[in-house]
């Protein structure tokens, strides 16, 4: 395909992604949120076996819009509510045009310095904008990367809590004693996923109790456990405390976790992949109180801050510990620059050898909006989940399971059991003008709404709490 | 930003790439492959904190103009012979853009049904197109995923197999006995990373002799060291062998590797990241003989098949034993569809929870190119190769390091030495025209030409050959 070639689909692929978020937007919607496809429905219409020639790009986009379009669950959509947002937006795509025309693979510095180097600054930019500790700034000992996602964070976390626990160890004699790992029972699957990637086994893994009524850590449940560990000759390694749990999106006490894991010396990470986005908000950021305590911090831009999936934001306070945990350097892969030692070989902060160059969507989404964009949309996706938490406490038919000090809501009907609200949820959903999730709090079957979306507005909100109310009637 | 916003920065930002790919070809070079950079130059030239008000596309595509490209490494050049390729081409962006614009977050079929069954198609595509084993399509127990590089696919390679020799006792125990994983002297990085992420520590790691004339691995040192492991109590878990290695290209023998795999019960992942590509082409599948030993595989159409980087292809013969290593399944990801089992969660295939919609990129270059414009491709590559090292062959200033099976040829200064070889690398990159990279083969320090770019002529070559001659008098 010729640069010419490229200039002229180019054009007419924009314009079908311009099109693309005009439907979705589009009122009445004519896109349904979940698409009614059965298993098995695309690879039916799929040829089983690749072209022997060349087809034209128009052949492709015919079938975009037939089999994958129809069948694409629209994540971009102003009535998906399920599980957190991941929000793309027009200067994302626009970065990542860049990025995937550039088609840089940033390993080292030297390989993109670029890359790397725009990189550390928009990691800066963010401790700045979301009002981080100053020890995650790579002016000091610390710093900054994009991870592919929270769960490879909680991943690179472990190690290098392990590389630390061990005093190096670990690197030559892995798993040669109990380690044990810390979270809430409301903590993410990753963090069990990363526990087994690790090596050390789901039998390492302590769920600490929660307070039935905020569903965050007790402190207290910590301390025990960490004590009991300790005394029957255990490791205690790594603590992952939650601003923003995914089911309800409690908010551990990390000024108390904090203190604890300092006093242990156990490494503390802080896991914020949906509501660290919040904190560009000053009146938000009380959401982060003890965040100075944390050893490695990550939340997701591709979340809740507009920048299209992948881009987990992750820190660390001691960059050296983490490229220790991490670096193999063959001999294919020396250079001039990495042995000054003056650059960061970002390969060495992260599983895969390989990388984008994904700091520029980040750049141009953060560019484009500025600070007071980004806290306008954080504010709207608030305000959009209070007006629709003020709607359902009016309503004695149904009610809040959970604080909302972001932009999920969790409810039920009130007196329903299990199954009517699971009836309500797969009633709600069918007719594919919202998209909605559940999720269980204290054993009990909730509804969860996430607001993410920059095009859901007080109508969508409203024409949801109407549905809601009538299907309320029949369950 | 509106979509009509969009529209029309898209094709402003379509142009900037359509214009950057016509540069990068122009002769004589406008850009140099490699920039003359300094640490902290680009850091320099941005602001320290993010604006607080937006800014206009405008001011943001002026900076990727005067501060990112001229601090890029072109890996797009023409010129670009270093480690190995990753290139992209014109339908992989498209493709990509599409993704961008659907923003589709695929961890689930549910959330992601096209995404889904179109990563499984384009899977089952490359099983043909590679001639590679039945047992790895998914019509069986079989199949294939997306991976964002060879390193992920190595670790998650490493799980299963731990899931394997442990009976899947290891999900919960983690690593309680002694495992050993094998790869030769030659094999890549990432396995070194992959058994010290999985906690073998490094301690675990057996890298067999090779033979010193073809660099491959030794069937009877393999055969030795497990056999010297298990009397020594240890569980032999997995043994990686490479198709291609990064040094060299070299070759492991796979038929006699994987009969020793078979009679010892480990898991044998084959590594062909870079060399897998060129399998498009029948008269090169020899270099694929034995795979079907393999119990899983991969290679990169993001090195040498004209997609962006990342797409990392890799199947296992049995995926049950894959997702029962991977999966974790709290509450708020139950749904019908997983419920019912019918259908693939990719999620259990991979590291990371969330997943872009990879396949599209795949579907948009297989189609545009068809198998004979792939093979064109490919063929192209190891002709320019071939032109090459039948340069360096007739010169006897001049050797050839090694056979040079695929697109990389490995040469050096017959009479110099390391540092003679090192100067003569670093004037060659100094001028800008071209860049090509180094290894140590037998201890000895030897330069690496890596064809790839679908824009490098016979024409580069020539010119690549008259600057080697001309500096080989100055060496």
């Amino acid at each position: 395909m010729t640069p010419e070639d490229f200039r002229a689909y180019g054009h007419q692929l924009v314009d079908w992604v311009a099109d693309y978020w005009r439907r979705l937007a589009e009122q009445p919607a004519t896109l349904p949120v979940q698409p009614p496809v059965k298993p098995g429905q695309v690879a039916g219409q799929l040829p089983s076996k690749p072209p022997a020639h060349g087809e034209p790009i128009e052949a492709v986009l015919a079938d975009l819009d037939q089999i994958i379009t129809p069948a694409t669950t629209h994540w971009q959509h102003p009535g998906f509510f399920g599980y957190f947002p991941a929000n793309t937006s027009g200067p994302s795509v626009l970065g990542d045009l860049i990025s995937s025309g550039l088609g840089t693979q940033g390993m080292l510095w030297s390989t993109g310095p670029a890359a790397t180097e725009l990189e550390t600054v928009m990691l800066d930019w963010l401790v700045d904008l979301l009002g981080l500790p100053a020890r995650f700034h790579s002016h000091g000992p610390g710093g900054g990367v994009i991870q592919d996602s929270a769960s490879s964070a909680a991943l690179v976390a472990t190690l290098a809590a392990l590389h630390r626990a061990s005093d190096g160890a670990w690197r030559t004699a892995g798993v040669d004693r109990r380690y044990t790992v810390y979270t809430s029972t409301e903590g993410h699957s990753s963090i069990e996923k990363a526990v087994r990637i690790a090596g050390l086994g789901e039998s390492a893994l302590r769920l600490v109790e929660v307070d039935p009524q905020t569903l965050a850590m007790r402190p207290d449940a910590l301390r025990d456990q960490l004590a009991a560990d300790r005394a029957a000759g255990a490791t205690p390694a790594l603590v992952v405390a939650t601003i923003g749990t995914t089911s309800t999106t409690a908010i551990d006490p990390l000024p108390q976790i904090g203190e604890i894991c300092t006093q242990e010396q156990v490494w503390l990470h802080v896991d914020a992949a949906y509501a660290g986005s919040a904190a560009v908000c000053p009146e938000l950021r009380w959401t982060h109180a003890g965040v100075a305590h944390a050893d490695s911090y990550c939340f997701d831009p591709h979340k809740w801050l507009l920048t299209g999936f992948d881009c987990d934001a992750f820190w660390v306070a001691d960059r050296a510990e983490l490229v220790a945990a991490l670096t193999v350097l063959p001999e294919y892969l020396r250079n001039a620059a990495t042995s000054t030692g003056a650059v960061i070989d970002y390969r060495d902060w992260q599983v895969p050898l390989g990388r984008r160059f994904r700091a520029l969507k980040l750049w141009f989404v953060l560019r484009w909006y500025g600070a007071e964009g980004l806290r306008a949309h954080i504010r709207h996706g608030v305000a959009l989940a209070a007006r629709f938490a003020d709607l359902v406490r009016a309503d004695d038919r149904f009610e809040l399971v959970t604080d909302h000090p972001f932009a999920l809501v969790c409810f039920r009907l009130r007196g329903g059991d299990d199954a009517s609200n699971e009836r309500l949820l797969t009633r709600l959903n069918a007719a594919g003008e919202v998209f909605l999730t559940h999720t269980r709090v204290n054993g009990r079957y909730t509804l969860r709404l996430a607001v993410g979306s920059p095009h859901t507005t007080e109508e969508t909100i409203d024409a949801l709490w109407r549905d809601l109310r009538r299907l309320a009637e029949l369950a």
